[in-house]
């Protein structure tokens, strides 16, 4: 009786959704790149596809890399059990994978749900899975490893916590409602059975739908505007900078990408007591607008060249946008798809809070790295920040009608 | 420059928000007790006032009581530092005072505002404080120290972090978006300067407006329908449960109410274990949609006597919603209102998750005192949770024009 109750309750919501959840699938199914102009609408419009949008399981990507960000997210790594290799492995991604596509679809778990999502929708859930380097030993697949997953350079500024770091799977969990993301994560745990057991977890957030009057790029906890000159994907090479094409070394991994996934502390009472003016060198841009300081909008190209009446550059040798700028760094772009976090109060006393940084790239050689390495030598943001967890995995492409997401590397 | 132009950018949005933001500001002024029914609409029509209602900061309560349950909450202690009284209570309780005011009707908090949240409108933001007992003893206020205040019993259950509990200040902070509520906290940190060191600090949430096709009742982390018995603000007796009346001994307690606030770590791994079966048992009601086991709906009243054809109680005499029903209590009530936490995974390697329950009545010792003596003899429910942290806290009444939170306490 019990389970039947839960299909038959969660059912009746998504009936009653109607028109709106139909709306929100065919968005979703579009392509899975909507838009908060798309779900939210501009001001005074519905916003009733908040609980009843869905992100289609399957496709070339997998959900979770061109979703616009999510009001909560989870991430969580896992390591396999010892004595679990690639047999139980596969097993896992199986049901992984099938447990993935019940939740975004709004249904619930399986047996045994927990009953946490009742009464929402799928409320923009995505659920995401990679493999760690370490995955390759563990499952006799040492073959199959890209060297992609190369270990990340140090940088100078790390002060990594390896018990936070890295993993041999990880799980990035999103969703516009924080009890819809708690209920995924409690079922995915669940299915790693005795196969994995968890090896850090992290809960991150966004702003809510809605909380803006328009679609507006987010701002962090620094209060800066941050993911300005993210690439879009109606920019040519948007795919080629994101995903991994078909016809590389590692075939299995064609649609995928790979995530570099940073926990970057940041010291906010240090930041918090720098005058606005001073902030805005650090970055490179205003406050206000993400506007760059040689003038014009949040979009308008930063004159790097502008110096002053003082004879100085308007946006400093170090300032963090001009550093980490594509033409600073042979083209190199990543798109990054972060949550903030904040942990209350760290065993300092200051805010455990800062940035789930999490960067989406065809190759962090070309990506990540050459950016993080010129940041590591002169970004006048660095005395703010602290990377203090770090992770590199290959997120394979979407599945296809009958497959588990890592099918192609499991059993090719 | 720097301030104004935050100021700009924020009435910019204020505008822009237009018809729908005066909307919500009206909604606030006519009581502040909008609920979801108000702002969300039924399924289909608009939720674009998340971001731009306002809750008003002065009243005859203050805010935070009667709202709606928000996406996101802060709950923080402070105690005065080595050296403050009154004076400096005082001092605090002004800069408090403004800087909530400011922030609940979407301004910047002042001169060097973070900018955290900035793009977004007041999303609902209520700033709430309270008195915990030492505050009287620091300020030597302690002949207006209510009775009411006088310690909680010690529960066979609690298990209770001293380092978590308590505090001479305490300030709930609730939003509709993360980052507004994170804002909040962060001035409020700021204001209270070298008045008074944080204490302790906790996180929390619940569902995000529009995730649900139609207001709910909440549910809590293990999946249960929670706050079906809630005193509603239509029932006669509403007034006297919650609010303290004026003619009492402590006339400057005059509209406030009492909070009581437990950290209810739940034990997740051993409840999901359960089956729903014996899940509802425990509880008494439904899981599906929290309704007596003897029948009805979720707000159908429970039939305590009925016994099923095996002789035995159909409601079983430990069952939570048994115990804790106001006709089982001397008709003992209290308005909870809580918020969901998650912290990750706690030392012991289970999920640090569970309820930052907050009871509100006019007097705990006809509230929560009398509840909990009972559920701590023989809930069904313990064995699944712990308290592990408490605190109570005299929450005085709203400010009038020109009044500052417990001026009538401070000044009187």
């Amino acid at each position: 009786m019990s389970t039947e109750n839960l299909d038959i309750s969660r059912r009746k919501l998504l009936g009653t959704v109607g028109a709106a959840g139909a709306a929100g699938l065919a968005l979703g199914a579009a392509g899975g790149a909507a838009t908060y102009a798309t779900a939210a609408g501009p001001a005074g419009t519905a916003l009733a596809t908040v609980g009843s949008t869905a992100v289609p399981f399957r496709g070339t990507h997998q959900a979770g890399i061109l979703q616009p960000l999510q009001a909560r997210g989870h991430l969580v790594a896992f390591d396999l059990a010892p004595g679990a290799g690639r047999k139980e492995a596969t097993a896992l991604m199986r049901r992984w994978s099938a447990v993935a596509e019940r939740l975004m679809a709004g249904e619930p778990a399986g047996d045994g749900d927990t009953g946490v999502a009742l009464d929402a929708g799928p409320s923009s859930l995505t659920v995401t899975f990679g493999f760690g380097a370490s995955f390759f030993d563990r499952t006799g697949l040492v073959a199959r490893r890209p060297a992609e997953l190369d270990p990340l350079p140090a940088f100078s500024s790390d002060r990594l916590d390896a018990r936070r770091s890295g993993g041999d799977l990880w799980v990035q969990i999103g969703a516009d409602d924080a009890l819809v993301a708690f209920h995924a994560l409690r079922a995915v745990q669940k299915e790693a059975g005795a196969a994995a057991k968890v090896r850090w977890q992290m809960n991150g957030f966004n702003r809510s739908p809605g909380a803006t009057a328009q679609p507006m790029t987010a701002r962090n906890l620094m209060g800066q505007v941050d993911g300005t000159r993210n690439p879009k994907p109606s920019e040519p090479d948007f795919q080629e900078r994101v995903f991994v094409p078909a016809g590389g070394d590692q075939p299995w991994m064609a649609g995928g990408s790979y995530a570099v996934v940073r926990r970057i502390r940041m010291l906010l009472d240090d930041w918090e007591k720098l005058p606005l003016e001073r902030q805005e060198r650090v970055i490179g841009r205003r406050k206000s607008d993400g506007a760059p300081l040689t003038g014009g909008g949040e979009t308008t190209e930063i004159d790097l060249d502008r110096t002053g009446p003082d004879g100085k550059l308007v946006v400093p040798d170090n300032a963090h946008a001009r550093i980490s700028a594509p033409e600073q760094n042979g083209g190199a772009a990543m798109l990054r798809r972060p949550f903030s976090f904040h942990d209350g109060i760290g065993t300092d006393g200051t805010p455990d809070a800062g940035l789930l940084f999490i960067a989406w790239q065809a190759d962090p050689r070309r990506g990540f790295v050459p950016v993080q390495r010129k940041l590591d030598r002169g970004d006048a943001l660095s005395p703010f920040i602290r990377h203090e967890a770090s992770g590199l995995f290959a997120v394979p492409g979407g599945p296809g009608e009958g497959e588990y997401v890592g099918q192609r590397l499991l059993e090719a």
